[in-house]
């Protein structure tokens, strides 16, 4: 089977790489897709339609035009792969997870153990939780295979 | 017109008490829902099927319980708070932003400035941020004029 | 039978009240709902979370603010009246049409014979075209009739 | 990533094919639709089917007719670009933007400064608002962006 | 259990009276809805707005008219009686069995041997064929059992 | 545009055969579906699966094996043509219009203006009525155009 | 809070009467609905719209008579509890447990030990497994808490 | 016609191969998907993420797995088979039957006439009733003809 696979959260680490790559050595027909993961590009994205003066609309803006990307995506996905590392709030990401609960596209958390308890609710509707891109590897090969 | 309000997020200060009874004052016509507020009654409520030795799975257990209450309250929702605090990482606030997107379920956020940046995405799906309680009730009474 | 109605569009004269009393006369069993008529109060709806240097960022509030109401109900509503009048742009009551058109729900325009061309699209989706209250309350009193 | 991209709206002024050109120059995988643009062909797609002695019916068959392609069309898209331009009553844009809202389709609208507080019910459910071609080509590239 | 029924088809013979009679008689808490029966006012229903002289429009302003009560019916019901009788086509009866079938309303139809043939493809997808009014009423009485 | 089309309704006449034909000529994009138009086949399709003494039970099972592909035809398609003749009761004609109406699939009917006052509700829900194969081919080849 | 609960499952202990009775002694907001829980009673339902030869379409039309209750009441609910006994296939009790979960229904499995391996997928989507009636009383206790 | 196919059920058979085979045989254009089925494979798909001492936590992990691709498959398909064998309690299948049902996801049921009595309400929403893979077969190649 094949599956078009979207890798939502932490945007400054290696592990959408590592699960891309995995699959590819594994040769699985699996499309992937992702936010825009430079970050700078992304807090950015509003300014191309005129700058703002106040922080809340620049934010605002950039979001709103993320977000088309993202809900496509999203929608688009058969399963959701949703990192949480170790830096920053990171709440657009437990946000994806809220977005796929609700159109029942299932999703995998991939965090530390350290995280559990915060994550709890995000894990609990997750279809499962893992701890390494290989993990993620692991169980996309098991899905696919014939 | 009246309303179905849930009232999502940190559960560590008043926030729910000011809102509730700023809206009695004001004589709206609102139901308003919660989450069991009780952090530790949350914690246990997997519990009562059982005890588990993994912290893992007594979570999961404790979050699905507490998810049939939620879903069911977000669902009935016509309208929901959404309020991020200064404390802990709040990502099931988040994750019930995002249920509340994907079925366009309106919400409201309630959050200081400082948490803009970090909230961008949750505020860019948010039908309006509000910084305080009195806030969130001025909304409302608008929103229930006849 | 009895349904919900909601009146959508021109707030400048006195249709709806028309209609509303027209209704009770009959003694229909209909529930109306309206977006804030109050012109000036809807263009500052936004205002009550804080005022904005940008008018397209302030209209921007209170259009998001408003929706709120206009959206649950519409949702709620069984037949939507959607006024186009003399003066104005009037894309809001034009929106509420696809929105209700998107939705399922019939809806019945009200508008004199000028503006057909014009809103053809509109009225291609509508179930019904009306020029007065009075035809409006006809209808519904026949709907209505047991 | 790719595109199916409406383009809602104006149809006497040369936007569409600026965005075009202006997205197949960046190279991007875009695939645009429109509704028939040729005025008086769709004014007169009904008479395909025989001709109406009253101007009502005449454009009430045409609409229906048009709807086909644009309800499809619309279905169909990732995004849809909604222009209002300077002359008419564009209510057929405003629909689309509505029927947009409801099935949850993001759109961006283009338009002037000038029309700023008519279009706020609709810039507020908008993904993006846009003043020239040049912009949403500038957006459709980043969205597309690896 | 309680029940909302809609009683479809056929307005010449007295069928729904004696089901809704039937009903009372055996306590059963079912609200019943019907079209407009009266067969000279529902052909009449859209001259309310305005007389037209194509046959075909005036038959379509009135088949819309109608059918924003039948929709708000049908959509309100937990089962659907579709009634189809020995004269005329009554291709209403057919239609509102396909638009309960696609939105998962059960539905049971009431008609003669003579008409199995030509009902296949509508009794295929009914959850029950009935005979008579009394069938029904027993089968509605079965169905409310507590 | 491209299109996908179901062709529902009468099985005794040319007319599948002629708009197929007619938009191959137009070189038009468009897929088009039909049911089992072999009329032995289609009741015996339940046969297949073992033989019934009852006429009621023989019809109904080849209408449930029959019902597999037009419900998916129907659900793929852009557009429905349906198609009433002058001989037999052709319910199950109606039955699709309705399903179609109630997944928001446009439909166009296509009967002569002697079925008219019969078809008013399955008219007032279509998006139009051709008499002719010819005309709908004009209709599709309209819709196609660049 | 209040819910709407559906009891599916076994109907040869008396579970039900012990969950009821229970939540009525908690003094909570709760309505219970059911199948047809007398045996024979539910096997001859379709004996009422005439008898069978065959035991295939005698169990046929009962069954779907018995599926205008069932799907009603789990649409209806809010929670639904799925017992399997010790006895009998229990194949409907799956079955309601797969409608639930695809209509995002969260359902509460109700069985001993043994049955963990040969209910996991059914368990899998579970939002809780208990083991005695008592249990149950105490979810609902908790999930109803102010 | 083509169409995907869902093979849901009994793992211990060669009912697949047999169906597939036969298909191949006749030409059609069907693509067919399965769950894994190979027996300890899918009983361990969550040790892949590490080992539970728990056996009920081991099989939920490997069941929310496995659901991932059993869920994605049968969204996905037009008509799913499923299969009741002699053996085990196969409860996994007619969850999957339950959940096409409410998908309204045509589907198949294969099965020996020991069964009918157990299986009448998973027999009752089903669109037939087949006893080999050979009358699989022959519907699928009625329902593919041109």
């Amino acid at each position: 089977m094949k599956y078009k696979v979207y890798l939502s959260g932490e945007i400054h680490t290696e592990w959408r790489e590592k699960i891309i790559s995995g699959c590819i050595e594994q040769g699985l027909d699996i499309t992937f897709t992702s936010p825009v993961i430079n970050h700078e590009a992304s807090d950015a994205a509003g300014d191309l339609l005129g700058e703002e003066t106040s922080s809340f609309w620049r934010d605002h803006k950039s979001a709103k035009v993320n977000a088309m990307r993202v809900k496509n995506a999203i929608k688009n996905a058969d399963i959701a792969i949703i990192r949480f590392g170790e830096k920053y709030k990171q709440w657009n990401a437990a946000f994806d997870a809220g977005f796929c609960a609700a159109l029942d596209i299932p999703y995998i958390t991939l965090h530390d153990e350290t995280l559990i308890h915060a994550l709890k609710e995000v894990d609990g509707t997750a279809q499962a939780w893992a701890t390494s891109p290989l993990q993620i590897v692991k169980i996309l090969t098991y899905l696919s295979s014939e």
